[in-house]
């Protein structure tokens, strides 16, 4: 079997950062949801991108799979090992490498978390917006073109990465984008590697944007009767120019949850949680306006989180809201939906979506980044009950196709991994196999994370 | 010559709506700038998406090059035709398909120029941002990702187009994107031709992201006695927080182009041009936020442009700088450069190019994007002077440099077309021939726009 010999290649390059042993595959193998356990054989931690592209040439001249790996907290299975290989690691390149305050961008290593890159800012007046519910690494953001709750202010990783350092399947090393605000020079291939879940290169540094932090933050709750009339809210106060930098829809069950995982206390109904930033004048008036609104919809139990820790805890009980739902049901494991539509067919596709979950019998709360249009079920199966798994997939799956027949995407923040793939077809046509097209170009022996993303070769 | 036989079947299949007249060949094969006379074999006039695949499916077959042609004011030779083939005139392809308010967006052909566009849009209350100097079409602006005073608040082309329908070298139509305001669905397409300068693909309908027209605007016009205290007060307000709509910079030999040029009435020194857009109360605070800065770093003659009109004139005047900067020169024709630089650096970038355009003895209007830390010089040179053209484009070629040097780019919002060509390693170095290998991919013959973007073959 080659592969000994590519595990004693890498072993003599990193010595004990070369990781064959039970726990650590056990680890890499595993997901955060639903995806059957698939394990490397192996398990690389490099330091630099010279080690990477190392570990490139090694990988490339045996034909060994090459996975990266963040922290794991993707939810469509992007970094198992369906076909073995070495998962790479880069837990152990961590570092903020450079801050230029002035022009208000960062440069990261892949490992870097959301939450240290903002420990690490505090001090400059600057921050990174981008924030999925997991402490994701900035790696596995790009690669998944992550998004979050901020999304509708301050945009995707899309529109947050300035330039990368990617080490192609054969060790090539090359640089994308520069430091500038924009440029009209080539081929967006900053773009074509954010999104690409590691089957087009390894990303070993980002160039990120970063954002002023606001002078006055405001942010509040409040209920609805029904989700139309949180939906109509959120429409109107786009429609009046209002700027939002955060609105989260979450539904009732998802509000119980919160009771009982995050001591909430809130009524069993569908909530809004907005918040507002900018100077002190222009968020005293974003909220008064948008109070108007709520107030014409109908809506009630409005509550302002005017000081830091209570914002503090508003954000961190939504970002665990993924943790919360599981507690629901205690023992259960997920499927994550996560379809996103155009703001006017959000109302229709929620509660089609609602009537879906009812007549399932699964259970299945609803949240998402309303400003978007993007919203998930969380549908909570038992962990070995094949047929409830598979109804769970079947429902997710139509409200891809939901999502597609109104203009949307099968996956807004997610991505495509194991569990999007046979629905890549449905959403881009011949499309799809240009995307074919386009990996056989950059990888043209199928090495990074081979088995998902593209049609099978 | 084969050419023949491409032509008859082209005109079989397109009757008087494919041109071979020297009237039509000749404009197709000018530019706006100082790029040769390079003209197609003919010129071709579609008016649907299955008539550009039927015209690429016959130059496919043939080995016949294909240029896209939208307005033909792109400033650095990018519709010529070195190769000769058909040009792909989409002037009649210049319908606005779909427009949906609530989801502010809007379905366009590739001919419809953006000034069209918002002429459409005006009773819907939303508008199109992106605003380079000329009435461009959409498809070009797209193509060459455009962006224009605007970019520092609503982005550029890159931001602002969802999706899109492309033809590719074979005739295979494809769809980009969806209507959803994200997506985590594979790999970036619309990205990726958003810039590719017709080289992958015939776009023949955008998707394009819409703005709610600003509750209230106010625009103003101030002087200051040198570029470091203009620039200063950008980087002031940026880091204030004051959301800007617009920041433009001309310096002195501007103003004395718009004052001949628009008969404006400015004192021959730098002056910024800015806008602020948003509710009644937030625009003024910004506008009086701005004026303390202006004040602060002892800027003067501040006019404001309360009335609409006024401001129309303002920016009327600024969209026109080229052809004012040109009458500066009677006859001249012009290399227009285009660096992109961190604005920490913007200041000795511009100091540097003025210190190098003064010592060449060409004239070299200045003027920029400061926001995006963008500027042009408009090197207006005498046509047929071979040794000042060279002179030129020496001196634009070290501008590039400079920029790389500084972290920036050598073309922000113009492009390659003709006139980058020979920079492109230098700004990319080994991801250049990446770009070569995407392009093989989509375009093995290497047919789309023949002699630009990637490395030969």
């Amino acid at each position: 079997m080659e592969r000994t010999e590519t595990l004693a290649e890498l072993g003599a390059l990193l010595g004990a950062r070369l990781v064959t042993s039970g726990s650590d595959l056990d680890l890499h193998g595993r997901n955060e949801t639903h995806f059957p356990f698939m394990p490397p054989d192996a398990v690389a931690y490099p330091e630099t991108t010279d080690e990477v592209a190392a570990i490139a040439r090694i990988c490339h001249a045996h034909d060994c799979p090459m996975i990266a790996w963040g922290t794991g907290t993707s939810l469509e299975g992007h970094s198992i090992a369906p076909r073995g290989g070495v998962t790479v690691d880069f837990s152990r390149m961590n570092r903020v490498v450079e801050v230029n305050a002035e022009d208000m961008d960062v440069t990261v290593q892949p490992g870097v978390t959301r939450e240290q890159l903002n420990t690490e800012l505090r001090a400059t007046g600057l921050f990174f917006p981008v924030d999925p519910g997991a402490n994701a690494s900035l790696g596995g953001m790009a690669s998944t073109r992550a998004s979050g709750t901020t999304a509708v202010r301050y945009g995707t990783m899309r529109d947050n990465v300035l330039g990368l350092t990617v080490v192609l399947a054969d060790g090539q090393i090359i640089h994308t984008g520069t430091r500038a605000r924009k440029t009209s020079a080539g081929y967006d291939l900053t773009a074509l590697f954010v999104g690409a879940e590691g089957t087009l290169g390894l990303i070993t540094e980002l160039t990120l944007r970063l954002h002023g932090q606001p002078e006055a933050v405001s942010a509040s709750i409040c209920a609805f009767d029904d989700f139309q009339a949180a939906v109509d809210t959120v429409i109107a106060t786009i429609q009046m120019g209002i700027p939002m930098a955060r609105i989260e829809f979450v539904d009732e069950a998802t509000a119980r949850a919160f009771n009982t995982y995050s001591n909430a206390d809130m009524p069993e109904k569908p909530h809004l949680l907005v918040e507002f930033h900018g100077s002190d004048s222009a968020v005293a008036e974003q909220a008064e306006r948008f109070g108007e609104i709520v107030a014409d919809m109908g809506g009630s139990d409005f509550k302002w989180a005017t000081r830091q820790e209570d914002r503090n805890a508003l954000w961190k009980m939504r970002h665990n809201a993924y943790y919360a739902a599981l507690s629901l049901r205690p023992g259960a494991t997920a499927v994550v939906t996560d379809i996103c539509v155009p703001i006017s067919r959000l109302a229709q596709a929620v509660a089609e979506t609602r009537a879906d979950i009812a007549a399932s019998g699964i259970p299945g709360p609803i949240l998402g980044h309303v400003g978007d249009g993007n919203f998930h079920a969380v549908l909570l199966i038992e962990p070995g009950n094949d047929a409830e798994k598979e109804k769970a997939i079947a429902l997710s799956h139509r409200m891809a196709e939901r999502a597609l027949k109104m203009g949307g995407t099968i996956t807004g923040e997610h991505g495509i991994g194991m569990g999007k793939l046979s629905l890549m077809e449905r959403e881009h046509g011949p499309a799809w196999q240009v995307m074919g097209n386009l990996k056989r170009a950059l990888d043209p022996k199928g090495l990074m994370n081979p088995g998902k993303m593209v049609p099978p070769a």
